[in-house]
């Protein structure tokens, strides 16, 4: 069977309505719980209903909070996204030393889509979230125990579902209308010897930068908002004035819980999509460099849409495995029920890849080696069973490094268990330990990595490369899914301890969020396994448009070795800066707290009718510290290109580009996996699991213990490791490339890629 | 002027023995000082002498640990150098499918030489060390304070000298020693047309190999030694006993002066060797592809040597002006001598070697560059000023990068105040901003070493890169005088603390301790430097060696980029492990120096005579872990390009050297830098210099306070970076190359370069 162009579409544009249908429809479902049952008339027994008013206004708090940051975050972005796209439009149609306004304006049309649909995607990820909180928390006050954990945790997996679908659905939807608009002005796209396919998919780029320019400010300022508030609260809370994580009184709290929203809904959602958005770019950019593909129609060139279509699909087929067929009824279901997610939908993928990619392409077609003479390419023969393996290899490798991610992050295995027995001898020993885990879990994922690498690009050159990263991708809507019921579920413990709900509660929020962190991590290292993917797929997409030959990309260039070296310590100058804004501005957050229990009487103690904390307050601190943080980590990532570029020219980018990914991919993993494992080492210590010899006899060490204070440290120093310099270590990734291939055009029109300076690349002198 | 063969040998071999006999004697020097001044009839007045036979005492400890370390690390180097020697025996003989057992035995020949001449220094440098300690207290004992100052400065930096000179002085004799001897077997080595003057240098090549080996064990092994002593003997003493450092009651203390000397003496020493004698071996190879230096004849061929001569004269000269033309007279004097040192001898040789580089070169001579075809090569063309050049940018680079390196790790600048500040918040704040200012300090190293990359290699392709390298190490007698007369300050130090002398000694012990902590951190930053620019010098020789052309290693080739991102990868496993072998070992000494404390009656309480801690447990338990723990890393350096070279051929051997490099020169600055930050923040604090605001007052935060022991924690968690992981990485990028270079021939002869498993380079097949 093979798709007719309208057939594609039709599929298309179907599967992205579909999956933003399904997406209302999980809303619709969280929306029947009510938050005042008894007002609405609704009669379902519920524990501690007493608190509910208390429950409602934490709710609102956090609802407003985040709202508030939001408005200012997107506000920012608003404007980047004005000023940005002038300079998109201007430097995108200075075109082999010619003005082409329509490449310009269409780049520029396509990076403000890009930018919108990102900030629709993690606004509407965050309001779901917000607003599934505390009905998770309700649906864990139901009075019969079975009805409460299948509630409970429906509501959170939907309020995932919704993203993950909407943002997945709309993603797919943008880009085919890109496309197809595009087509209708590139009206010589199929012509023998015009370069209008290629000037067009290069226009659709500029979506990816869209994306992945709103994903920077997401990460980076949603990692430093989230890691200040949290950080801030637990040293205020726990280190300055002995007071327990979600303490009502601690005035830190609900930034805390707007933050886990903001980094880990909103943060993660932009990245993902910026990731999905730049992966679909890199494969269409390649494509068009085929002549055979773009001789096979439309429908061959769109293929890359095509997989995200049936991933979509699978996705919420396998969703109602989770939701209904295979429902949550106890505690240990919830791990299971997740991770099944990820399997079923892994397996059923590859099952159904095959056949789209036999519909969608030739028998077989070339793809132009990059590197090779435009005019008189070398290629490769690519099959569609070529093109699925790599997809697969995308596919199952993503699926690997979760899995592996939660073995060195999970406290149900050794490392993590070996990190919190470390604290024995105190915090020292317990940094040194992690830092090693961190060092040592780069191993397998980096080693599967590079093979895939290596198999996809032999495979199909960088066309395999960037189908490799849509493979990773094409499962996106379950690891969202998966990724979001995770913050939901925190924020939902935080509100039951707020509301002071009885324990039978709080035990079904924190046994939720105990699995969330475990799939968290999973969600992790999916994300920065498809970073550095979606980072090569670009660098080759760069490389293609670039037109760079092998040699001129060779170890042996000069400037491209000094370039690699130099692009290589990118990560580190960005992880500085992130690390260093969150220690600031939790700081910051420390003294405001001090100054309110000093100030507010009766709030230290907790005196009956104490004044209420000073919630705006915190929450102001962490927006502003993290909208004015997150520039100069801009700045560097979206500069260094931008410059190296203007001044040294194309073959520099290059080597900037692979420094910088090879040495992103190893921190972001060892800073990711290191931080959730100091995370989860506090909390096989809080669970009473490590005793040490006092006097010859086992002694269990419980909360507040000398090895509990040891353990605090390391979680406190994982936070912004896990949570703002490693993920945003995705963007670098990503970013850096997505914008020399945007530009790869306007680099090439300075002095034919040499840049300003001129500087030789070899010691011949070419 | 012109050098004839005669002139540049007599110029070599008399620069090599006066370095020699210039270390004779200062060793005579030192030797004057005596330990038993009144026995020996000595009339010289002394603070506090009552006190020496308790010196004496602790000095002979000390020896005897140094002693029993040093003959179990090299009997065990020992075993090693003759079974890996045979395996170099037979792998090198193994020419282009050929038997040729000359090259075999003349490669493992000054493997073993290499080995050998490493070790050799290594002892030297580690006996004068520790000869030099206790004879340094004691000539800060004198009653005259300006002759203190001056006795115990010159004592301890003439231990350099003799360390630094003799040092060089040996391993460019016997670098010379093997040129000669391979010549005169190598007969046609300047006839047109064969290959003798290329087999006859990678035979000298094996010197590289050997010498690094046993820099892997002294770095590595030495590393974990001096770490599991310092951590364990700090978290015993201070966190879980409570008594101050260098307490003679802690059973420890020995271990930690002895663990100085075996880490900053024989593994600095041997890492230094290592660098100086690889960059040499990378530049002859080099030299050899040049057929216009052949042609000059044979003192043309060995310029890099008569770098290293003229830089051990100007060493000499300069090193006069320490002792006696400017001579350390007050504590204010300390560092301004040791730094005048650094820049004397970087102005001086800028001057030398240009006469020099005309003496040696011919006007104008090719370098085929590397990457392009062997039988018909394109060239570079390379003048006296080019080389001389390189070599200065070389030198510059390595001076600039060790002043840096001093202002992210020394109290006097703002960034080591600002984390030590930042432990006003506690430990966790402290590890972030330490983590953070790690990161950020590579910014200006990396780039340094990147613009030198670039114009080294533009200037005169793989030769430049191989003089560059020669150029940072020119200096190095200078460097490794300045670099030893850490550790012996500091085992001074320790002494006078554990023989509880008077104050005015201790005073002065400390003061000299502290100009040797700064200048230590200079002398890390330049081993990176020079070991990243020896790396690179050995890369390019590798390339040359195995024939791979330019598009072979383009970042294009699939197996090349997935080499290059697992070879990034490497340093992370590396450190993994060397970190968590202190954290074991350190463990280990805790409870040994826990059980002493409970079993020695009243040592604990330092009651009138109690029983003597039990020393020579807690060094065995030092050199236990060290030996055991330094064989999986050294396994791992050594294995992989070794199994990449047999099994996927040597475009992925490249590969996996050009990432390793990159990311493990990151790494080891970073975690260098976040290790000496720290170590001074902590200093800082106990200074007395950090105050917190305390109920409105500030109030000064003395040893014991809540601040100091946040800053405890981060200096903790630094010595492993710092002195083990750290420099041991230098290590990796060295290591891993030369064995690349050594069985570049030999993986040539598996498939022609392609491995057993004959993996496919490229998507079209070849």
């Amino acid at each position: 069977m093979t798709f007719s162009e309208s057939e594609s579409a039709i599929f298309i544009v179907v599967s992205g309505i579909v999956a933003i249908c399904f997406s209302v429809f999980q809303y619709m479902q969280i929306n029947k719980i009510s938050l005042t049952p008894s007002k609405d008339g609704m009669k379902q027994p519920l524990t501690g209903d007493e608190n509910l008013p208390r429950l409602v206004e934490i709710y609102n708090a956090i609802r407003e909070g985040a709202d508030s940051f939001l408005f200012a975050e997107y506000k920012l972005c608003g404007i980047f996204i004005v000023v940005f796209g002038v300079l998109v439009l201007v430097l995108t149609s200075r075109v082999d030393g010619d003005w082409k306004w329509d490449s310009g304006a269409f780049t520029a049309l396509s990076f403000v889509m890009g930018g919108i649909t990102s900030i629709i995607s993690g606004y509407v990820g965050m309001k779901v979230a917000v607003f599934s909180n505390a009905r998770t928390t309700v649906s864990a006050m139901a009075a019969d125990p079975a009805e409460a954990w299948k509630g409970s945790f429906n509501t959170a997996f939907r309020a995932g579902s919704v993203m993950g679908f909407s943002l997945c659905g709309l993603a797919l939807l943008m880009v085919f209308v890109l496309c197809e608009l595009f087509r209708s002005h590139f009206k010589d796209w199929d012509k023998a010897g015009s370069d209008d396919v290629k000037r067009l998919f290069e226009c659709v780029a500029g979506f990816g930068l869209g994306g992945s320019s709103i994903a920077l400010f997401g990460r980076v300022g949603g990692g430093i908002y989230t890691k200040a508030a949290d950080v801030g609260a637990d040293l205020a809370g726990k280190v300055v004035e002995n007071i327990p994580e979600d303490d009502p009184r601690n005035p830190a709290t609900i930034a805390d819980n707007v933050g886990d929203n903001v980094g880990d809904v909103a943060g993660m959602g932009s990245d993902l999509f910026g990731s999905f958005a730049e992966a679909t770019c890199a494969a269409l950019v390649v494509a068009a460099s085929s002549k055979d593909l773009v001789d096979a129609g439309w429908a061959a060139l769109l293929f890359p849409l095509g997989i995200s279509a049936i991933g979509m699909l699978v996705c919420l087929v396998c969703s109602f495995v989770a939701t209904d067929l295979m429902p949550v009824k106890a505690e240990s279901d919830v791990e299971t029920v997740l991770k099944t997610q990820l399997a079923l939908t892994t397996i059923g993928l590859t099952a159904v890849l095959y056949p789209i990619a036999t519909a969608y392409l030739p028998d077989k077609f070339d793809i132009p080696i990059a590197g090779s003479d435009p005019l008189d390419p070398t290629n490769v023969e690519v099959t569609p069973v070529k093109a699925w393996l790599c997809v697969c290899s995308g596919l199952w490798s993503g699926c690997l490094i979760g899995f592996i991610t939660e073995y060195y992050t999970s406290h149900s295995y050794g490392p993590v268990r070996e990190v919190a027995q470390s604290c024995e001898t105190g915090a020292a020993t317990n940094i040194i330990y992690g830092l090693a885990l961190g060092y040592k879990s780069t191993t397998i994922p980096v080693t599967l990595l590079s093979m895939v690498c290596y198999l996809s690009f032999y495979l199909a050159d960088m066309y395999g490369v960037a189908l490799a990263a849509l493979g990773m991708l094409s499962n996106l809507a379950t690891c969202l899914s998966i990724d979001v019921y995770g913050p939901v579920c925190d924020n939902a413990g935080g509100i039951a301890e707020m509301a002071e709900l009885p324990a039978e509660v709080r035990e079904k929020t924190d046994a939720l969020d105990a699995a969330g962190n475990t799939t968290a991590a999973v969600g992790k290292g999916f994300a920065i396994g498809s970073a550095c993917f979606v980072g090569l797929a670009l660098f080759g997409a760069f490389i293609t448009r670039s037109g760079l030959r092998l040699e001129d990309v060779s170890l042996l260039g000069p400037k491209v070795f000094a370039s690699i070296i130099f692009g290589a310590m990118i990560p580190y100058i960005f992880s500085a800066m992130t690390m260093k804004s969150v220690g600031q501005a939790a700081n910051e957050m420390v003294k405001e707290v001090a100054r309110q229990f000093k100030e507010i009487p009766g709030l230290l103690e907790g005196a009956p009718g104490h004044g209420p904390p000073d919630h705006a307050r915190c929450i102001d601190i962490s927006t502003q510290a993290s909208l004015r943080e997150m520039v100069p980590p801009g700045v560097l990532i979206m500069s260094t290109p931008l410059l190296f570029g203007i001044l040294l020219g194309t073959d520099a980018v290059a080597g900037l580009l692979a420094g910088a990914i090879v040495s992103a991919v190893q921190m972001a993993i060892s800073s990711s996996n290191t931080g959730g494992a100091w995370d989860n080492a506090k909390k096989y210590v809080e669970k009473g699991c490590v005793s040490i010899e006092v006097n010859g006899v086992q002694t269990v060490q419980p909360k507040g213990s000398e090895v509990h204070k040891a353990a605090v440290v390391g979680d406190t120093v994982g936070d912004p490791l896990k949570d703002t310099s490693g993920p945003a270590l995705n963007i670098v990734m990503k970013l850096m490339a997505i914008l020399s291939l945007v530009f790869a055009d306007f680099f090439h029109s300075i002095n034919h890629g040499k840049g300003l300076l001129s500087l030789p690349s070899t010691p011949y002198g070419t």
